[in-house]
């Protein structure tokens, strides 16, 4: 409590006032030219070489095949290969930044140029925490995890499956965790993708939320899709542009491509097809609307080469985010990358190697929009209750060194030893005094004390406080206010649509 | 067993050949230019301004004092004001670059330019093992370290106090040491320096190592040092820098500042007083013997504002590690800074994540010679056996980063479609089988097992399987081999002073 309320004294503190501004990282701090003009031109050309030449696959889209001959790109059968100028002129009506509303407009999102914004994992159909241990995630545990990030300042966006509420038919979850979304949070969310009803559904229930005439001119929601990684897009990809472009609304578009399965195994390769895929899909959102926001996303992932499982954390992949975000830039398309990665099933040191690694990398690339940059547990199928709080922890953190720091002649201390002597100390010192609150980052989890007040505190590991933390964000969690009338309408069509539809697992 | 085999058959692969060849890192990635030219100038002309307006405290080194005077500087008491011309002039003649002679050549380290060392923790009183528990040091301790980072690849240098053994004498305890590092190892170490003899006998060891010539020509010891932040260099400091420099061997030197307490609280104030004591010192080494190797340091912490305890891998140090580097560079001169720091008293997640953002900003921000890089806890308090193994497997990650990526027509994928269709997979493609040996870093200890595989070896978090590695290491140890008439030399000189000095624990 005591923290909590501290941290919030600092937020309103004058000079970082930037930061309390708005609901998201400005970015301050340059780029990191990682790869250099040739290297960058050769992973281009590939990526534009393997559009005109190979072509991507779209496969039960007749809709997106009319489309791109009508266009000009060379269809046959259900093989797209698309001129590099044409992709360019595409991609040139996506907008290089825009604005994700919010339903309380103080949370609203800039996605692209110099605001970063954080999101939950995405996914996992299990949970753990430390005394529930593993187990499927629940439609209980989904609300208690948009109610964290509710709770989680450095999470600015609720995401969407932030884990599987998998006690619930599949063919009725997106309705849950719409509602949970639209009402249990005021941050921005996604929607759904996994059938073009449910897609629907979740523009339809936008449409209540915000008013349709809102959705005409502002992006209220936005989709994620991954392509069938190589160089092929099914219908769950096509739907969700047709659905959620058509709309006005944002689409990412992610390549999963774990390196020497899904694409070729060199990490130059692997960006090249990643950026190929969602360079193709975008330029297929402006085809169905241009201006359409759309978020260029990829998603790669190394291997354990002695067993073939994915890997995270390791050096390609951090690589890859530094070079990634140097190729959106140039595009001038906002970037979706990287995340608090790891392969660990716990919250232990391996996952915080693994995820710091993943998410300072992703954060110095300059990702616009972070999915997965809290809560994610091994490689993806558990969304960690400790793991969600320690990650966020990290999250404000990260926001600090994006703002980078002051070198004006105060800020070097120009005036500092009018008072202070060598040998002396600086501990009650002018320029202490008035620099010290706003000086350091506060972690809410990061222990400093010594060890035997740690010890007198129960010896409690980084995982035992987590615990401790969101147990108490949760049990002091009050839900945002909401228009009663809107609430009902928001209820009323879930329970019609639920009503018609069958209970499907599948 | 099976992993350390495999990951030697990596390291002779020929395309990583870059590493293979010398025993440290050559970076070949650009450097991050996180200030511009304008913060650098300011930052750099307060540290002058300190030099040449306040001045440093020079105490009880009155040779110090007379040097400092004969070559102009303005000496009133024990007060020295230097002026930039002075301080650069003297900085000139410092080597860019220079190499630290190992007893086994193979495993000489080169200081500065495009090579990066690791070396490990430094000063813990206290050592921490999962079994054992928190305790003091030991010469067993220490000698179990020391053989534990000869066998860890990814340290390039044994470094000097890796534990402090507490049950030896403090009259006698730098002997013990000086005697593992250059019997149990053959990878390069550091001297001793708490006292004018220890340094001395730390030189004379040295000579009986590497033969007195050797010495004349050639680093093969350095010390570390640090000054009395804010502004005051003691006895400790200008002994080390005649004993060792004077003997043609480097010296590093750390202003350790606690912004806030040592030093002022904003960033670019305690940076530009850390440049400020460093270059002092550095140009004092250059006074002592024109030619010197010297590593420009430092050491920053942050601090908790509640408590006023040093706190470990929050922004404000990580921005430092990135600025510094740029400093350095402009002074064309090596660099010590950063390392895997943390203010957990365990091998959890805090620890990891603060180690693993401390290490990467320190590796991105380019310094050349990183002690602390592997095994430090609480602050500096306690060496962590699991910690130590567990960040070596870290910096093998940051190793390979280092080395970038190709984007040749080959590593882009150009041929790699070949037999790939869309919708297919690379698994057992020509170009995956062309590379995938040397596609990815291998980790010892992150586990991308499934979750049934990982229960079925025991369910062990990361630290647990750190303590399983760390025992095996131990187990598979050999010394390396010595010239027996060498050994006796050493063990003799040992012996002598240890007869000749009284016991005393101070």
């Amino acid at each position: 409590m005591e923290r909590e309320a501290s941290r919030d004294r600092r937020r309103r503190r004058p000079e970082r006032a930037p930061k309390a501004a708005v609901p998201y990282v400005t970015r301050r701090i340059p780029y990191y030219a990682f790869l250099d003009e040739e290297a960058l031109t050769h992973i281009e050309r590939q990526a534009f070489r393997l559009l005109q030449e190979t072509g991507l696959e779209f496969r039960e889209a007749p809709a997106a095949l009319a489309r791109w001959k009508n266009r000009g790109a060379e269809v046959r059968d259900t093989r797209v290969r698309i001129p590099e100028g044409l992709v360019r002129e595409l991609l040139a009506s996506a907008p290089a930044e825009f604005t994700q509303r919010a339903r309380n407009p103080a949370h609203s999102v800039r996605i692209g140029g110099s605001a970063q914004v954080f999101a939950p994992v995405y996914g996992p159909p299990f949970v753990r925490d430390l005394k529930g241990g593993r187990r499927y995630g629940t439609l209980e545990d989904f609300h208690r995890l948009v109610k964290l990030t509710q709770r989680l300042d450095p999470l600015h966006h609720s995401g969407f499956v932030t884990c599987e509420p998998c006690d619930v038919p599949v063919s009725k979850r997106h309705l849950d965790m719409l509602l949970a979304h639209m009402t249990l949070t005021d941050k921005p969310h996604l929607g759904a993708i996994t059938a073009r009803s449910r897609a629907e559904d979740s523009i339809e229930m936008a449409r209540l939320l915000h008013g349709a005439a809102v959705l005409e001119s502002e992006c209220v929601i936005m989709a994620n899709v991954n392509t069938n990684s190589p160089l092929l897009v099914d219908k769950v990809v096509t739907d969700a542009a047709e659905v959620y472009c058509g709309a006005g609304q944002g689409l990412i578009v992610v390549p999963f491509i774990l390196s020497g399965a899904m694409g070729p195994v060199t990490t130059a390769a692997a960006i090249a097809q990643a950026l190929a895929e969602a360079m193709a899909v975008g330029a297929y959102t402006q085809l169905v609307r241009p201006g359409a926001p759309f978020i260029l996303g990829n998603f790669l992932s190394s291997m354990n080469l002695r067993s073939g499982a994915p890997t995270f954390g390791m050096p390609e992949p951090l690589m890859s985010n530094l070079a990634i975000g140097q190729l959106a830039r140039r595009l001038k398309l906002p970037l979706r990358c990287g995340g608090a990665l790891t392969a660990s099933k716990l919250p232990d040191a391996q996952a915080a190697y693994e995820s710091a690694d993943s998410m300072l990398s992703t954060v110095l690339g300059g990702a616009h929009f972070v999915l997965h940059a809290a809560g994610w547990l091994e490689g993806g199928l558990v969304t960690g209750y400790e793991k969600l709080v320690l990650d966020a922890d990290r999250l404000g953190a990260y926001a600090v060194m994006l703002q980078g720091f002051p070198t004006d002649d105060d800020a070097v201390g120009r005036g500092a030893y009018a008072d202070v002597e060598p040998g002396g100390h600086f501990l009650g010192s002018s320029h202490t005094l008035a620099h010290y609150t706003t000086a350091f980052y506060e972690a809410a989890l990061s222990d400093s004390n010594s060890v035997e007040q740690w010890e007198e505190l129960g010896s409690k590991d980084a995982a035992q406080r987590a615990f401790d933390r969101w147990q108490r964000l949760l049990a002091e969690y009050e839900p945002p206010p909401i228009d009663p009338a809107v609430r009902d309408s928001l209820e009323d069509y879930v329970a019609r649509r639920k009503a018609e539809l069958p209970d499907a697992w599948y």
